[in-house]
């Protein structure tokens, strides 16, 4: 049971922000302006720790990251904090890495909230799906290489790879793999298993930061590329044709004599 | 042959600036930082105009916007306009519509620029394929509904209906048409034929501006639901189990009698 303390004055209310990618400036304007009148910001563990200074200095910034493996702040606590705060603080400001829906849970969020009749606003934000690829010169479309992208998760609720990947490997699609880096050699053997041996495979990890990392391969070599290179999470993969575009694909090319539409 | 004033004092350069869905305030603060520098603004007909007041009052800011059907500026045009004025002027801004790499051909006009050795930055911006479902209360994923989201075009560059669409229609994953409403029946007939009448279908028009139109309905009843309420481009389509989170489905289910999961 979650009580407001009535000598609150403020009106309860709460901001879904996504904080974008990585970069502090990916934020939007809409997004710092929620954060401006925010009493209390309740951020992830993939946040941009500089965004927090678009809040007021005496606002409360609460920390409820979670990353793999580590279960101190479950769903379940988010979402009574967020209201806890919202009924006895105010503007409650959640601040999520990339994206709200982007597998941010944010609709989960929203729901919890109207439970409480606490009103709720949503500001999208860069979802690292796009944005990431984009800034490493990979565009998601492109035409006469891709007329569509798809994006999936690489670990589902219960800890497994999407079903939707084993579907996705047999489409034309740019698939973008996010929460995968942990399975990469299994993820890169569905799309061998699909005769996609040859397809330029990106992965790039901390996108738009100071500890961004790419890895430019194709479905046959990538995850021993990555394992050598040390990457590791938060991490996304791009697989598609689309790839070819990055200025590093053409070493990749000489190398392993690939016909790019093969 | 494009030439370069040779008393132009100032380096040429080109930022491609995603401009987000619509909303002013949804374009990322390094996309208003870019702005606040650029000697000249060339813009899409989606990017909303008040974007424009980021810049210098006395930057140029060109319009060239092609709509369908209108081939004033063609894709050539604009690429030479770009570099004509960034190699006179100095830095030119491309403010684009969403994101750039969405469709946006944003990779074909920074290849363009590379060929005259201008330096290019790439600024991403919020694509109305997430944001605009998800301010409408559409998470392009939610657990237990979907594990992935495909975002594919209505129109080809040959003006016909992407083949990955007949792909997509056979999945489990949310599907984003951008570009397709004017072939909507034909679109929702790919899904009726997959034996998926009953899917859920939002069509969102204008998102994120004052003339934001929603219709909530099924497969089979979509494009008599949008026919009758005169939705029209830009617009973008929206199939899926997380259309049933929509407030104005609950309404839809009560009069057809879906059973949403069926």
């Amino acid at each position: 049971m979650i009580s407001r303390n009535t000598n609150s004055i403020k009106e309860p209310r709460i901001t879904l922000v996504g904080a974008g990618p990585g970069d502090a400036e990916l934020i939007t304007l809409k997004g710092i302006k929620a954060l401006q009148t925010a009493d209390v910001v309740l951020y992830d563990a993939l946040v941009n720790e500089e965004i927090l200074a678009f809040a007021p200095a005496n606002a409360t910034k609460v920390y409820v990251g979670k990353r793999s493996g580590d279960h101190s702040f479950s769903q379940e606590n988010i979402n009574k904090l967020m209201v806890d705060y919202a009924l006895n603080y105010g503007h409650v400001v959640r601040l999520k890495g990339g994206d709200p829906f982007v597998f941010g849970r944010g609709h989960e969020e929203l729901d919890f909230a109207a439970e409480y009749n606490i009103p709720t606003q949503v500001v999208p934000g860069i979802s690292s799906s796009i944005g990431v690829p984009g800034l490493q010169g990979i565009p998601v479309t492109h035409r006469g290489l891709s007329e569509s992208f798809w994006v999936v998760t690489g670990t589902t609720s219960d800890g497994k790879i999407s079903a939707d990947l084993y579907q996705a490997a047999k489409t034309n699609a740019t698939i973008v793999v996010l929460m995968g880096i942990h399975k990469l050699a299994q993820i890169a053997q569905i799309f061998k298993n699909e005769g996609k041996g040859k397809l330029p495979v990106a992965v790039i990890q901390s996108g738009t930061t100071v500890n961004e990392k790419v890895v430019i391969g194709i479905a046959d070599n990538i995850a021993d590329l990555a394992g050598e290179s040390g990457i590791s999470s938060p991490a996304l993969i791009v697989f598609g044709e689309v790839v070819s575009l990055h200025p590093k694909f053409k070493l990749v090319k000489d190398v392993y004599d690939i016909v790019a539409k093969g």
